[in-house]
């Protein structure tokens, strides 16, 4: 029966569906454990193995004469069959650089399953993608704000649509996995990777990953229309201390729980089934050989049952990089042990070997190879891959359509954060002439940012064609002939300033857009988080024109604009905010909508000033040193084009005690003439604790919209467990006391008190 | 007797040194031991606490009508007799910003004893300073580099004899405590204390560290010519995460002992006898109440047995910055319980109430505190304070000698460090006509920097107004007329462009002398590591001139000069140099001194690319990504006017076993025409350990001088205990493996095994 249905499978077409059905019958009768257990007690080491082994798209494609992969990817049955009938290969990964239409994936992902099922026991093949904000790498999908964006818009039920979105049109590319979220917490404003994060609060994060996992994942990642999430990197990747990506940290134990783990603790909750590994060392121990880690805190403490994968060729590392291994064979045992399930080799059969090896010498015990493939065969059972190993074309008619991209276009809109409105001079009016200029104004790169169509976004001007830069949307609101074009500069050097400053002579204001192009990962490594000087004196000269200048930043961090955002009379952080992100910011400088965004980060005036918002009391303790908090924008900070006014912070209780939880609550009320919306943040601090307590946390937030008038009360619930922070023991602990509640100018004290023995730790070990 | 002696005592004129001979011989008869146990046995609970209670000079000291201290400080007997009859107080330090002759402290310090000798159990005061590059507040004193400078000659021996100077000008001023030397290893570029370290390199440091620490102390800490050193800031100071002075670091326990410690372990066996504490946290524990740090770590692992002393006002901090404690009171419980013997409170009794409060409470044990006060008791012993509670001013002839001065200039000369030679411009011939110019060549501040004669340095103009500047030393080396001046800008804006152009134009070659004013502690905290704009652009201005550049850099860090730098013709660091760094560098300019200093920091290329010398591989293990260690100079580096030529590197035996030693030999030649001075770095790489490796280490340094043609054979002997790294358990290890030495351009790898059980760890704990 398996060989005539395997026969029919080989004789259809790769645009003709295959037919499941028969498979299906077979895995419905008995639960998915015992399936697993029985597939595993078939298996042979080598197949076992095989499934811990993750290749490339390009080692099964076809290359030329001079070994060069063929553009775009076609399936090498060969290497195809080698990797998989020989190898026993049980998943494979995209490889950055590329881009297709939907028909490509279909027959892409149908030949690899096609072989899958050729081998002894039929194991579907698993293929994962970074679909970081939507999905990447197929032609025509809906390419939201990066999670920078996501978190600036402080609404995680729009998160989860994105989401929703997200795995729909992952689906329909025939992909059951994502590589996403990354659920780091970003420390320092130089690294390159901090647009994928939710920013650098850990309740901000931790908020935003759960919702964008609900997203993905839906109530059945084996639906159709979902895709299991990818928690990464874990752990402590966010705090590279060089700020240089993929470099170590330094990160003692209490803040890495503190700080870098609630986000993970999260995400296991909200169900995601597989993690991806840091591909650093914390304090000298890379990730991936972290028994701690990997097992003890993963396993053991986050009670986490699902794949660990490592990174892009990260367990070779830990001999060619990290040195903490002699040779790759030792690297393959430290991995496995510590607990990889999977590994992302990505070309070659080394890993395979050295792990047989390893498990015949008995270096690697047999039962960590069951636990390893068990898992691997549960999330593939999960995602219905048994049943239906690739999708069906004619089921993802939303695929990048208006109601996406309607969504889309919401996102952005929330995203985009107001930080300066000198006099109110947005809106802008859509009679004005205006001057738009800057090395980010006419590019897609600077909305779309790195993971776009290729791995550094380097093709966002030719994939996203279609969609409006900066210019192209005003144009489109206002009319192109009130709408000049000059670039100013390059995103490193001046161009045409001259003509750029004449032109600025002739509008009634000019609409400036500076800050990045696309980068991702190493490729966007920095050495000086100062804008270059040529944007800068860009800025300068332009406003030396006397004319009002609309500073839009488009950017993946906060780079240092002081001297030029001083001469600004509004500023706009557009962050990378997607394919709709020039019609939504066309929107907000028009005032079609109204601005909502909040930062997600501490934005620095200097390049050595990188403190975040949660900082200790220490950090500007000394009231004659203005050297502490002192940015440029605050976390948490955005205007609106309505103004809002906090009054009545009340507690339901003056003293919380033991596991009572307490109601705040805080009267906003819009006072303008507009409908707006208002993200709501609750900051509580312990005003003392036997760690040195951070000035203020973020515990809650709410956004809520208001018409002209309208006055809303907004209410957070927050438990005594709720405020702990991690002791000197590594434990989460309350210690009774006073706290300071904070909504907007509204503050309040409360104390709480607890009967439980409560003893202090003071020891002081590090 | 007793009494009679007292009588005697206080009949003494000021400026007649008292005859202390009776008490001389009532403690000659019994060790220190026994006396401090009778001493202790007699003493109230009050005249205890008053032993472990230190205040500032100005509460002594008398107020004018409107509360300001009338300067020069005048000792106000009733305010005296208030704090030491009342309260027992039993020690005083220095407050800053203030220099006196010596006359003027031997009025001080005698007033301070003859009340001292008044109280019932007429116990010494003790009475330190921050002497850490001379005896900084008494004027005509030999003010040494500061130790960063020290630290670039590499020479110990001369680092010792800096010691011996400046405790024999210490005790010239009565004064038989120092708050010196400053251990810390500095991590971060931007920190504004880095100058009064010896740099990033822990080997260094302690090397450094242990050699000042034998200068100060002597054989005897007791004799004339001799003080107690104090060992700070322990631990951790070095490295405040956000690069400002006092703020809080993350420090994983592994890499404070990897990095941190050694200077401390090293210290400790050098014999010092006092240690100040950090005034910041880590890891969000203030170290003044870690009582791991404090306890654990300092007494029971080092077996420190001298003085803890808090620095200034950091117990009352506890409460009011750090927020571990929710009173002052509870401050002053958890530091005392961790292990602080003393406290500058500095100016009220508020320590003395709170303790003895506490004691009585039961919640400091009163072991705790006659630990505490027989440390301080010792070290008063040990100081011969009971034999010689001040000295005699006919014993320091040699105070601010010539002697003296020419061990500052050849510490000077050893420091400065050449950077760039380009076609051998340097040394100048003194001939030619020069421009020197900018704001750091006419300036004493420049050259000593803070902690001189103020606590900012800021009147070192007046105090060192016959010393020489850059400017100074150069027209006394070449001849007035030789020499054009102009500042050319401040330390912050251009000034007087137009006439340092012309002035240049004139020249031969222009000494371009940028850098820092003085500074020190949060005055000094900077929020951008570039060098201010302006200083910059005099440079680029200059450079358009034609004529060559000699670039002098004047700082207390390496700020970032790469756009300056990069129009040299020569560089050279000069950090704060000291009294004699003028003169000394005018002789590395005309060829007076052949140059031998080296970095001893990494002086890195751009603002956010601050990396030290022994990063770990995976820093910039992407061999596409130049973004790992790429500074302008590495740590280590410095030219000489002669070349010397490594060759021949060899051990004397291939594989290291157990506990053997291994030599290590190098031929070093002089390939030049003058006689230089050479110091050789041995680096030791461990190619592959359980812990990340960093990339290398220094492991010994030796500095030779060759005449013009000379070979000498340098040798240095290294045990399997000198290339430990700490483990993932804390614990000093020397794994078996593969080690690679590098002196100089030469290289070899060797082979350590053990036969002794070995397990490496590789848990991955944090």
């Amino acid at each position: 029966m398996r060989k005539s249905f395997l026969l029919t499978l080989l004789g259809v077409g790769l645009n003709i569906l295959p037919n499941f059905a028969q498979v299906k019958e077979a895995s419905l009768n008995i639960g998915i454990g015992p399936k697993v257990k029985m597939l595993l007690s078939k298996m042979t080491l080598e197949e076992k193995v095989g499934q811990m082994t993750n290749l490339t798209l390009d080692a099964i494609s076809k290359t030329d004469a001079a070994g060069k992969i063929v553009e775009p990817h076609q399936i090498d049955e060969d290497k195809l069959k080698e990797k998989i009938l020989k190898y026993h290969v049980g998943s494979f990964q995209n490889v950055a650089g590329h881009t297709y239409d939907r028909k490509h994936w279909f027959e892409i992902i149908s030949a690899m399953q096609r072989v899958a099922l050729q081998d002894r026991l039929k194991i579907p093949a698993l293929y994962g993608i970074d679909a970081i904000h939507g999905v990447t790498y197929t032609i025509g999908s809906t390419l939201f704000p990066q999670e920078i964006g996501m978190a600036a818009t402080f609404n995680p039920k729009l998160v989860q649509q994105i989401g929703g979105i997200s795995a729909y049109e992952t689906r329909a590319s025939y992909i059951p996995w994502n590589f996403s979220p990354v659920l780091d917490v970003a420390k320092f404003q130089t690294w390159p990777r901090i647009y994928e994060t939710f920013g650098e609060d850990p309740f901000l994060v931790k908020t935003m990953g759960a919702a964008l996992i609900k997203g993905y994942q839906g109530n059945n990642v084996g639906d159709k229309y979902h895709v299991t999430s990818t928690m990464k990197h874990f752990l402590g990747y966010g705090a590279p201390l060089s700020g240089k990506d993929r470099t170590p940290a330094w990160i003692p134990d209490r803040y890495m729980r503190e700080y870098f783990l609630p986000p993970f603790i999260e995400a296991v909750k909200a169900g995601s089934r597989t993690v991806m590994i840091n591909s650093s060392e914390i304090n000298g121990v890379p990730v991936h050989s972290s028994k701690y880690l990997l097992t003890d805190v993963l396993r053991k403490e986050l009670k986490f049952d699902g794949i660990v994968i490592s990174d892009w060729m990260d367990v070779r590392y830990l001999y060619t990089r990290h040195h903490v291994a002699a040779s790759e064979k030792e690297a393959v045992g430290l991995a496995v042990n510590a607990g990889i399930d999977m590994c992302i080799v990505p070309f070659d059969y080394t890993f395979y070997d050295y792990l047989i090896q390893l498990v015949h010498e008995g270096k690697v015990p047999m039962s960590r190879i069951n636990e390893a493939v068990a898992r691997i065969l549960q999330v593939k059972y999960e995602l219905g891959l048994f049943e239906r190993p690739i999708g069906s074309p004619e089921d993802y008619t939303k695929f990048g359509s208006a109601e996406f991209t309607a969504v889309n276009h919401q996102a952005a809109a929330e995203a985009i954060t107001l930080l300066k409105n000198n006099n109110n001079i947005l809106p802008l009016k859509k009679s004005m002439k205006v001057l738009v200029t800057g090395p980010a104004a006419n590019t897609m790169r600077s909305l779309d940012g790195g993971w776009s169509y290729t791995w550094q976004g380097d093709q966002d001007d030719k994939y996203a064609a279609d969609k409006n830069t900066i210019l192209e949307a005003i144009q489109q609101k206002i009319g192109k002939n009130n709408v000049a074009y000059e670039k100013g500069a390059t995103f490193d050097s001046l161009q045409n300033v001259n003509a750029t400053l004449e032109a600025a002579q002739k509008a009634d204001a000019v609409i400036l857009c500076l800050g990045e192009t696309s980068y991702t990962e190493n490729v966007g490594n920095i050495d000086d988080l100062n804008l270059p000087a040529a944007q800068i004196e860009l800025a300068q000269q332009l406003a030396k024109t006397g004319k009002p200048i609309i500073l839009v930043m488009a950017e993946g961090r906060p780079r240092i604009i002081t001297p030029a955002e001083s001469l600004s009379s509004a500023t706009i952080m557009a962050y990378f905010s997607g394919n709709e992100g020039g019609n939504a910011l066309a929107d907000i400088l028009f005032g079609d909508v109204n601005p909502s965004g909040k930062l997600p980060f501490t934005y620095p005036r200097n390049a050595n000033a990188l403190v975040n918002y949660y900082r200790k009391n220490l950090e500007n303790g000394n009231s004659d040193d203005a050297h502490g908090y002192n940015p440029l924008y605050e976390f948490g900070f955005g205007l609106s084009y309505t103004p809002f006014r906090y009054s009545n912070l009340r507690l339901d209780k003056a003293n919380l005690k033991d596991d009572e939880s307490v109601n705040i609550s805080v009267d906003v009320t819009n006072n303008g003439a507009r409908t707006g919306k208002e993200s709501v943040l609750l900051f509580i601090s312990d005003l003392y604790a036997s760690i040195a307590p951070d000035t203020k946390r973020l515990r809650g937030f709410d956004k809520i919209e208001l018409k002209a008038g309208e006055t809303r009360t907004v209410t957070f619930k927050i438990t005594a467990k709720d405020l702990a922070f991690i002791n000197d023991l590594s434990k989460p602990v309350t210690e009774p006391g006073e706290f300071k509640v904070q909504i907007g100018d509204q503050t309040k004290n409360f104390n709480y008190q607890t009967t439980a023995p409560f003893k202090p730790a003071i020891d002081g070990k590090l």
